[in-house]
Order: structure tokens, then sequence, then C-alpha cells
């Protein structure tokens, strides 16, 4: 078998920080053309490798080929089973579980397509795998969506949805001296920060999957100067919500809950919105994976590319070799377990099909 | 008598924005020189003229040479009684008011010292009147003193101090999608600005002046990036608080006022402090000149350099022409009947001494 941890050393030893793939591409790329029975395309440093066997389904197994900047671990060091260095976690060990794969499943039980994407680790206007859902929709089809990111051989199902909403509360100014004469806005915001941590969030449980809600101010900034009374402050609320709610029912609930504070003259802008993703769980290809395996399954909290397969309407999970909460941090690493079991489970679902 | 109304449109007509007052204080210096029985010196662009009678008692009489910066109003205007124009109320009517008087009460009932002063309206540093204090106390000193700062006539006694105070609270950054894994410092600033909003002030009556105390937050600063629970937020308060307390027993309120918010790890700092004026309307000058033109007297609710006068032990009122409200705005302008009855208050203490 693949020594995968070396594989992903080899990986990690290719630095690609985001906006910066072109190598990393090309390695990829000159790979993937040298295996028979697969059709590579490129788009800009996107990779895109497909079989065309005819099955009835087709699954996309995707990963991103960027990493965040090093934090003095841009060069690998594999220390007993265990692999450090920047994107060993997130997510060049699934990267390296991908491409084996390629290797060493031919003959799919499924159609594959492969796809190594850019700017994964960045502003969202740089993600490759949005610009090929806008500009090559047809290579990224598929029935059903595997995403490496690191969940350490868990199934982490769907995505939360997040949204930042801009609420301005409106005061009138005056000296400090006279403050009668005016209004604090700052004050104003006591009450809506204090409606905010006092609110109990949601928990659902969904396909046996517990979500957890969250509404939490991320910024907040008010002031004229040292000796004026504040006509505004804006505080910046982040919205985490579940996939059973969409973001307009998200935003009606935060604003019921700030309702004792609005006023008429206050404004109220929805900064951005990302949608959520439901787990998808009865989808043959995902519970085949999870029953198969016996594998663990969860929630996932935070806001994934998985998001942009369901807004195509292609149900998606993340599942990826890797602990998560070590992502972008010094001590980020990986271990040959991991890898090999992650590996394991995605190889018994391409060679034997979606059954358990 | 003097048209003190066209006598302050030619001080308007002296652009002397703060930093830029050599023109005026040259203008100042040359008149004073010209007036038998003073002694003029400058220091800078400061301009001190002083009697030498012997009489038991020295009245100080100050005003600063500075003005805002123009707001469309560079150019004096006279219309009927009302000359507009910036400066024309803060304070070249009370200039114009003084430099008249020099000339007109040439053997007056105390000594005076004239105190002509650069950089009032700017930072504290600037402050010309600081500088002489500073460097030059002997030019300055006095048994009372009076400042031409625009009171409409009436007595502004005393001045209320002003002190800021920044407050850091603590919190723990996590991800907003795992927001229990941290403590949201935004948040926690919901209680202390609630405290802040619900305080009644003080409203001390002190020698029958009202005054009124204030605590204001006048900036708030808080957030890490849209998808962090923040780690801390900054909260900037104003206290101003009447002379019967110093600033250590104001800070100590409100402390006291937010003690049930604070923890250990939590940031406390006093940023400036200015010391409050009482309004010593106990010294025969400054009761002389309420009683005997029946003068309106109120509390000082900002804070005026009659804070400098009371720092170096010298009693101290504000006794000028203008509306103060209309300072630094683009409709500040002053009435010919403001001018002079504040001149004929001054001219009747300064010729009749102290007694009623």
């Amino acid at each position: 078998m693949v020594d995968l941890l070396q594989r992903t050393a080899d990986l990690v030893a290719v630095a690609s920080v985001s906006l910066d793939e072109a190598r990393l591409a090309d390695l990829v790329e000159a790979e993937l053309r040298g295996i028979d029975g697969l059709r590579v395309d490129r788009v800009g440093d996107n990779v895109i490798a497909r079989t065309d066997l005819g099955r009835p389904i087709r699954l996309v197994l995707a990963g991103h080929l960027d990493t965040v900047p090093a934090n003095d671990n841009a060069v690998p060091r594999i220390d007993g089973d265990t692999l450090w260095g920047v994107g060993s976690a997130d997510m060049k060990g699934g990267l390296a579980v991908m491409l084996t794969l390629a290797h060493e499943v031919p003959a799919p039980a499924v159609d594959l397509t492969w796809v190594f994407y850019t700017g994964e680790e960045i502003a969202s206007t740089h993600n490759g795998l949005g610009h090929l859902f806008r500009d090559r929709p047809d290579l990224v089809a598929g029935d059903v969506a595997l995403l490496g990111e690191p969940t350490d051989g868990a199934i982490e199902a769907g995505c939360q949805g997040s949204m930042r909403i801009a609420i301005t509360l409106a005061g009138r100014r005056a000296h400090t001296a006279r403050p009668w004469m005016g209004r604090n806005a700052i004050h104003r915001a006591g009450r809506l920060l204090s409606a905010l941590e006092g609110y109990e969030a949601r928990r659902p449980v969904l396909d046996g999957c517990e979500f957890r809600e969250s509404v939490e101010a991320v910024a907040i900034e008010g002031g004229v100067a040292g000796n004026v009374v504040p006509d505004v402050v804006v505080i910046t609320v982040n919205v985490r919500f579940a996939p059973d709610r969409s973001a307009e029912q998200a935003e009606a609930d935060l604003r019921a809950l700030c309702s004792d504070v609005l006023e008429p003259d206050d404004e109220w802008k929805v900064v951005d919105v990302a949608s959520a993703a439901p787990p998808s769980l009865d989808h043959p290809v995902l519970a085949g994976l999870r029953d198969r395996g016996g594998l663990e399954v969860r929630a996932k909290l935070g806001w994934t590319d998985v998001a942009r397969f369901a807004a195509a309407g292609i149900p998606a999970a993340n599942f990826g070799p890797g602990d998560p909460t070590l992502a972008h941090t010094p001590e980020e690493r990986v271990e040959r377990r991991s890898l090999d079991t992650t590996y394991r489970a995605l190889f018994d679902l391409l060679t034997d099909g979606v059954g358990p």
C-alpha cells in the first residue's frame, strides 16, 4: 500500500499559499494526465479529472490546493507516524488520499469527478470551486459530492449557513457637558448587546446530526470625539443558522430579538449571506459511506464549500483526514492512522459501489 | 462711546486660526504699547499688559486670540446690530471689549493684567495660557481672574472637570461557528453600557449655581474578523464632574458603577484629566460684578481655561459677550447689545472697584 504519510509530506513540500497554487496545480495535472481513463481539464489553476464509464451515479470528490501562509512550518517533518507542516491537515492529506485513489481505482463502481481547486482559504471571490460553478458548471456536475476537508475520518454532514448583519443605531450629537441635548447611540447598544448575550441558540437535530446555531456580535464601532455624545454606533452581528432554516428566517429571528431596541431611524443591512447545506444523509452514496465504515456522523458547524454543491442541487458532505481544530495553527499535523482509515473507507466506497 | 460692533468686525477681519495668531498678536501688541501706564510683554504670540498702580487687588482679564477655521464666514458682515463671522462670538467680541477698556480706564480701581493668548481652540498642549503658567507664572499672577469666553453677559462660574477613561473588557477568541469555545467581549459591554445609560448624574448646587455632571460613552471599538468571537472591546467614557469633587472621587464613582461588570483581566486606564474649578462667587470682585449689574449667574458645565487659574489658586469665572451655543457654527454672530452690556458691567467694576 502507498505510504500516504510520505505522499502527504511530498505535497506539503510544494508550497501553495492561496493565489500561488500554479506549481502544485502543474504537478497534480501532470500526474492525473498519466492515468488512463481520465479526461483532464484545467481552468486557471483548477484541475478537473473525470471518468466516463457510463455509471448511473457520478460522485464528485473535491479538495482545495491552497493553504494558509506558513507559521514557521513550511518544511514538512515526519516524526514516527505523524507529519507536521502547513497544509498537512488542511488539506494536503486529503489531496494525497484523492490522488492515490485516482491511481488505485481505475474502474470505480460510480463515475468520478476529481476536482482540485484554488483559493479556498481567502475571500470567497477567489474561490476556484465558485469560479467553476459559475464558468464551467459542466465540469463539476454530479449526483453527489464529497469534500476532502479535515474531519478526522468522520462524516461532517452539510454545513451551517452564515450571515452578517450591520445594525446602525442612531442618536443625536451634543457636547458631553450637555448630554441631555442629545442622545447617546453607544448607550443604546447596551440593551441590544445584552439581548444577544442572553440569547439561547437553537440546536436542531437533522438526519441524526445536532447543529448548533449562534448569534455573535463580531464588531462594534462608534464615537465622534472625546467630548461629543455620539450619534451613531454600528454593531455587526454574525448569525450561523442550521440548514433547516433559510437565511430569511434567521434574519427575521434576529430582528425579533432586537425589536425592543430598534427604532425607525436605525438601519439594518445584510452585509453578506452564505446559505446552509442540508446533511443529505439519505442519499445512497453518503448513507453507504456512513454505514459501511460505521463512521461517526456529525454536523458541520462552520461554513464550507459543500454549500456550493448544495446550492447547485448536489448533496454533499465533508470527509477527510486530519484534525480540523489544528488547521491554521503552528501545530498543524496529520496522523498516518487518519490518512489510512479515510483512504480505506473511500476505497471501499469506490470499488463496492453504493450498497452497504 | 466706541462702536464695539465695528471694533469686533475689525478684529474678525484679521484671520487668526489657531497656530496662526502672529498677525493679530502684532496688532494687539502695538495697540497696547500705545497706551500709557501699561507694561507690555510678549511671549511667543502671547501678549500681556499690566498696570502697576499699587492697588491691593490685581484682576487678570484674559482672552484667546485664536479662532476655529472659518465655515464660509471668514469675512465679517454687519447687518443692523448684528455682526456675523468666525470668532465674532468666540471670542473677538470679548477681545474688543478688553482692548477698549484698556484705553478707556487708564486708572482702574484694581490693578489689571490683560492677557491675550494663543492656541485655545486646539489640543491643550498648544494652549498659550498654559505655556505662560508653566514658563512665566509671574506674568499671569493675580488675585482673581475673568475669562472673556462668550457667556452672553452672564457670569458662568467655575467649570466642571473632565476626565476620559478607557475601559477594556476581555474575552476569549473562538470561531463564531463554535462560540462556546470562547467568550464574546463585545457582548460583555452590554451590561456596562446599560449601567451608563441608567445612571442618574449628580446635580449639586454650589454658590447658587447648579452644576450637572455627566457620564457618557464617547467611543467604542471591538472586533477581530467577521467570523471570530472578539476577545476585546474598548469603551471610552467621558466623565464631567462638578467642582465639589476631585477627579479621584469621580473616577471611583464610575468604577463603582461598573463594578458588576469588571473582572480581574479587564483594564482601566485614565486617558486624560482636567480638573474642575469652583465657582468662587464669594470673592469680592466676582461677587461685586454679579451684584452691581444684577447679572445672571450659572454654572459653567464645559471645561474652560478658568480651571488653569483655579489650579494656580486664582479664583476665576467666565464672562463675555456672545451666545456660546453659536460658537464654532456657520451661524456664529454677536449682538451689539451683548457687547455693550458686557462692556458696561466691566467698566463699572474697573472704575468703582470691588464694592457694590
